[in-house]
């Protein structure tokens, strides 16, 4: 099936929703909010225009098939695809809905063309997929598997104030089922969910490389706060030898998780890591004076747990040795574990299958950002995804995505789905 | 001539000074303000009860000596010694006053003993040598070099909020005298100058010192605010090889530095380094983000003018290094530099002939902190310091000097005098 004559359609798409969440500098698609509810309403009225079902899920997602692949048995298997709606403030309009109007474009194909080879298809536009709103991601997926509890429901918006369960309710969620968490579908009708996404990181667009089939969704391990404790003394009077520097013991830490890092990464190891802040004692710290107490975050992200597991004791074994050596001290505050997802190897095949047909450059790499695939991957539903390359970034208005490499990821993604039986 | 009878009388300057400026937790003595006029009115007070004179000089310093010595010619040749009588908030009661006790020591033994060899010597208590109130150091000795000018005399008081005009002249200075930066003294008269003062750092203690000869006053050069600026991206997606992180390129230039700074010491140079105050960006930082902006101080200090130049240029020359490999820019702020002071070596030779002479181990080594001494040493006027042992170093009450330490370094400071033709 040829999804190449529909490239007006999905720019016509991707233009009307930049236009109705346009906020004068990027697009703002509040979660259950103004912006992520309009996309849907549009995108609705389109589907229906095509002669598609829309409809909301008990999760107030909204999902799309074809009329004429009914009626089925409840039970009967489904492929899904889809992505998530809603944006950061002042974000790019990309990020998520591509994989959206990817997947719309697969469906309107199946429609005009009136024939179609695999399982049925379904596509879903999850809502609240992104933490900027509530501090909380992947609502929508998450409501779905019975993820979203009480604590997340209570969660309030960060302009309006409104709780989430207020905002859901508004967006046509069941919020009593969800806040009883029970699932909201039956998982074991859906055979395969693959998800397009553009690439949130510069690794493409550097290997030139259009396509990539996603091998994992990366996992962290992470401490918000560390804290280094040394012995703030004048910085003229202690020679090297008897200060115990704060701040020269935490570059040594960083120096040698780079080192340790560098080395890991030659031996082909999945891994990035980041000590996002880092701060001196503003209540002691001072140019003549040798820093006392240092605090500092560290994150580590891999697709491998066992990878995190042991670079996690590595930094930890670094912090006793440099205790020891240089005599300052790490506390450690509670150490938090988020379990990466691996992708299904058999879609990860087909994908790259399919890829290799378009004769495009593609390679297999990890996502370092999170996507609702994750969840439906550690869920045990076969899942997949493809990225599509995209400049500059996201989560800001300067995202580039090229629409001839959306075409060859929406033909990619529909080749793909043609082979899944 | 011997002092040793004289540690009684010792120990009650000290504690009734430090009665005086007890401020509950330590001993506070404001420069120009009321626990320096207290100790000043004290000492003056205990002088003249001994048949010395004391009187104020024109920047309100005081000036002991003994009366028997008149009449003089006023340009016959002195010997001066003394330190400071201010402290800083909460402060320690050694820092300062132990070098003007052991200056009247020495003039209570030469007025008692009623013989005296070498220079006439006369003893300092300076005012104004901290900058804790007025954010500048060595007011009162620098008033006499003519060193204090019109922007300094502006200066406000931390806590009263009053010029430093204002102060000076309360305690009794010639303000117009100062703002004009007129010498207040002849210079030439002053064949000597030697300071005794606790050690505000370790190294006596660790190395079992009780006292010490100060081969010189570190110098310093400073950047208040470096700016380190890589691209601040989302730690998930943007993997080693792409990454500008501008806290692994400040960790690294710290390692660097230290690296550098350990090979400097094996080779004898005297150099510390600080880097006192390190922030990633609070505008922008979070844990999940590669740190786009990261500012720190750099300070380093040595006895050496040279040291600090090729120390600053070979820290330069690294960031330049760092920043071509890790993509990563730094800025630098205004250079600020701090001229060292070397020590006469005649006097130090002399003060290492009466330490040696007492008996008990002893060393010269550099000052890291600043004295007024160095004032001195860059007039021209030949300077010495003796260092006595103190523990847990200075600027906090917990400063503890061994009076037999203090009675040695007071006998030392006599008997170099002695030497002093």
């Amino acid at each position: 099936m040829d999804l190449m004559a529909l490239r007006p359609l999905a720019e016509k798409l991707f233009e009307d929703v930049r236009a109705l969440s346009f906020d004068g500098v990027g697009v703002t698609r509040e979660s259950y909010g103004r912006g992520e509810s309009a996309t849907a309403e549009y995108l609705r009225d389109f589907a229906r225009a095509e002669g598609l079902e829309a409809a909301p899920d008990r999760a107030a997602n909204l999902v799309f098939r074809l009329q004429d692949d009914l009626p089925r048995a409840p039970d009967a298997p489904v492929a899904w695809t889809g992505s998530h709606i809603d944006s950061v403030p002042q974000g790019g309009n990309f990020d998520g809905l591509a994989g959206v109007v990817a997947g719309l474009l697969c469906l309107v194909a199946r429609q005009r063309e009136g024939r179609a080879t695999g399982l049925p298809l379904e596509v879903l536009a999850f809502r609240g997929e992104e933490s900027a709103w509530f501090g909380k991601a992947y609502m929508g997926s998450g409501a779905l598997f019975g993820k979203i509890g009480e604590a997340d429901l209570a969660l309030r918006q960060r302009t309006t104030g409104e709780t989430m369960a207020e905002c859901m309710r508004k967006a046509g969620a069941d919020v009593e089922a969800i806040r009883a968490q029970q699932p909201l579908f039956d998982a074991s009708r859906v055979k395969a969910y693959i998800e397009l996404h553009i690439e949130q990181g510069p690794v493409m667009v550097a290997r030139e490389l259009p396509l990539a089939v996603v091998s994992g969704i990366r996992g962290n391990v992470r401490h918000n706060r560390i804290v280094c404790t040394g012995d703030a003394q004048h910085s003229g009077v202690v020679p090297r030898w008897l200060r115990h520097d704060a701040m020269f013991a935490v570059a040594d830490l960083v120096m040698r998780i780079d080192e340790h890092w560098r080395v890991l990464l030659e031996r082909g190891t999945d891994l990035v890591v980041t000590t996002g802040i880092v701060q001196t004692d503003a209540a002691e710290h001072s140019i003549s004076r040798i820093p006392g107490r240092v605090s500092f975050s560290l994150e580590a992200r891999s697709k491998s747990t066992d990878t995190l597991e042991a670079f996690y004791q590595l930094v930890r074994a670094e912090c006793a040795a440099i205790g020891r050596e240089r005599g300052v001290g790490f506390e450690f505050d509670r150490r938090l574990l988020s379990e990466p997802a691996t992708m299904d190897a058999r879609l990860c095949g087909v994908l790259a299958t399919a890829c290799g047909k378009l004769d495009v450059p593609f390679d297999v790499i990890p996502s370092g950002a999170g996507h609702d695939a994750s969840l439906f991957a550690n869920a045990g539903i076969p899942s997949g995804m493809l990225f599509v390359r995209n400049q500059n970034g996201s989560h800001n208005p300067r995202e580039a995505m090229d629409m001839a490499d959306f075409m060859l990821g929406a033909q990619a993604l529909s080749d793909a789905f043609e082979q899944l039986e």
